[in-house]
């Protein structure tokens, strides 16, 4: 099959969308934020992602027509309720009213209950960029990693992502997992039978191990120790206690929990940089700061130094441009997808899917 | 010596600070947030540090009488111009701003630029806790550690502090760095003649290096590689260029650079629980949520499992009672120094330090 352009993506994801019951505006929405995380190349989050979502609606664990609701309205924060919405069209909602309220404000806060999983975090903190803000997005997620010097999942990957507009150069995009590394990580190893490097996982009874089997058994370890772990902490904290979302291991698992809803928190700040400093001045020392990095020495066996988020720009023009090679896989999935949901006819191919 | 207790170390502080022409009320605020360092047990940011501090302020590299000016204040947000006063004065006043912002808005952000060393971050943080908000201090500082896949020194450790109010269990606070080890852990393996664990630091050459020697002419590494860079380069931008102060190689060291001031940043933020949600009903989550946590499973070879900043909280019960056990090194500093600003007689003994 050929590359697939961004736009391509976003017209089937939006049909599947529209297929399962979904409003014309939030299928956009959803369709365009999975198509970014495949121009990112985060292929992970994007439409191979279609399939569970589909699953989800379908079984009714995700209210296809939320009645999202503001909650607690201040001048600097809120809490919405998703209502169930699928995560993308709510945390979509909820970045917008915070954009808005730091406009106005200088500074705004707005935590999300009662939400799902929304794809990549980067998307919603990068949301702030073409308003010359900063953004930040936090989200808690299903357990798979233990409390340090524990043994029970009560945490998630719970990541975070911040985004920061620079003048003639890249914006600075953070955005991370606090475990040192995601559980897909350890089942490609396991399908390769490949021994785990020390420090990425413990087995049921909280010992360090290297085998992938007894990994997936047990449960992550955060990045950084201790760190990681009250990073990890720290996120559930604003997502799920101050949102009033679940927490730690109540948090339903989007492929482990197909009997409730996840209830997942959203955690979201934009920081107007216009209410702080002449934006110029601030475009111009972002630029100074990004080359400065960028130039400086790298060490040996470098070839390049890459600032935050620098991969992702450069592949996403290159996936602009090119466009998309799905993995077959993925393809498989979509094309099965679209039969299922009357899409397309039996006997379509997979070449039928992006047209 | 016997043990000292904190309002005793808050005395002798504060007469150093008076004797060396800083006006009552920040000599006070200073010798305050010292005193808290060594109770909590993070000796290395207590009175220990009283030496340099005054060695900077008698060359006139830190403000005796600083004009602290508040610019570009918005509803949630303000940049605060710190004179070149004390770090702990200077964050302590912008902290005070920061609160009283969050009180209105529901949350606010402030800037701080040209300030000095402030001591341990968690202090700030935790000066929302008495009012029900969460509090968040970040703050950069001299460069000790090069980009992922560089060699030069252009970011500080960087460290980030948060703290959460509970009901009736302890708060919840994160104080650390964005480097895996501090470099006086580094001193110590060299002063022991050990090798360091990989992952620690890298040489001149951007090599991994096990030798303490070769680490410290080298830089620290972040923790979790990309992820902490990450998280340092983030703390630069907020502190360094969207509060207007040094950024990344151009922060005055402490120890090191006697011959300018450092022109520190802190970026804070604080959000007001009850403008998000009832009070009662955060703080009844909090407890369960951290009553789950300590009450779960330890892994195996583990007695208690601690929440960030319990184990601070512990010590700080203990400290308050039993006073603090001050290293001999540091009480013969504190003598020689008592001694050259003519606060104790040339032929004074330690224990005249502390009446």
């Amino acid at each position: 099959m050929q590359n697939v352009f961004g736009a391509q993506l976003e017209e089937f994801s939006t049909k599947v969308f529209l297929a399962l019951g979904i409003p014309e505006e939030d299928a956009k929405v959803t369709a365009h934020i999975l198509a970014q995380a495949d121009l990112r190349g985060i292929d992970s989050h994007g439409v191979a992602r279609l399939p569970i979502y589909a699953k989800r609606l379908k079984l009714g664990l995700i209210n296809k027509r939320p009645n999202i609701k503001v909650l607690h309205e201040k001048a600097g924060g809120a809490i919405v309720d998703g209502d169930n919405g699928l995560g993308q069209v709510v945390a979509h909602k909820a970045m917008r009213l915070c954009l808005k309220k730091a406009k106005e404000n200088g500074v705004a806060a707005v935590g999300v209950r009662n939400s799902n999983h929304f794809g990549i975090g980067a998307y919603y903190a990068m949301m702030a960029l073409d308003e010359d803000m900063i953004g930040i997005m936090a989200t808690n997620t299903s357990p798979l990693m233990a409390p340090f010097g524990g043994k029970e999942p009560l945490l998630g990957t719970n990541p975070i992502a911040m985004a920061v507009p620079a003048g003639k150069e890249f914006p600075i995009v953070l955005d991370m997992a606090t475990s040192l590394v995601p559980r897909g990580k350890i089942e490609i190893f396991a399908r390769k039978g490949k021994k785990l490097p020390l420090g990425w996982a413990i087995d049921t009874d909280g010992r360090p191990t290297q085998d992938p089997a007894e990994a997936l058994k047990g449960t992550l370890l955060p990045m950084g120790g201790p760190k990681g772990y009250g990073l990890s902490m720290m996120v559930d904290l604003f997502a799920g206690v101050l949102a009033g979302a679940a927490v730690g291991g109540n948090i339903g698992s989007l492929f482990g929990n197909m009997d409730r809803p996840q209830n997942v928190g959203h955690f979201m700040m934009a920081i107007d940089v216009s209410s702080f400093k002449p934006l110029d001045e601030f475009k111009a020392t972002m630029d100074d700061y990004i080359r400065t990095v960028k130039d400086s020495a790298p060490a040996e066996g470098v070839k390049e130094l890459f600032l935050p988020g620098e991969i992702e720009f450069i592949k996403t023009k290159e996936r602009v441009e090119k466009g998309v090679s799905l993995n077959p896989v993925v393809i498989q999935n979509l094309l099965t997808l679209a039969q299922e949901i009357d899409l397309l006819e039996s006997n379509a191919a997979e070449d039928d899917l992006f047209v």
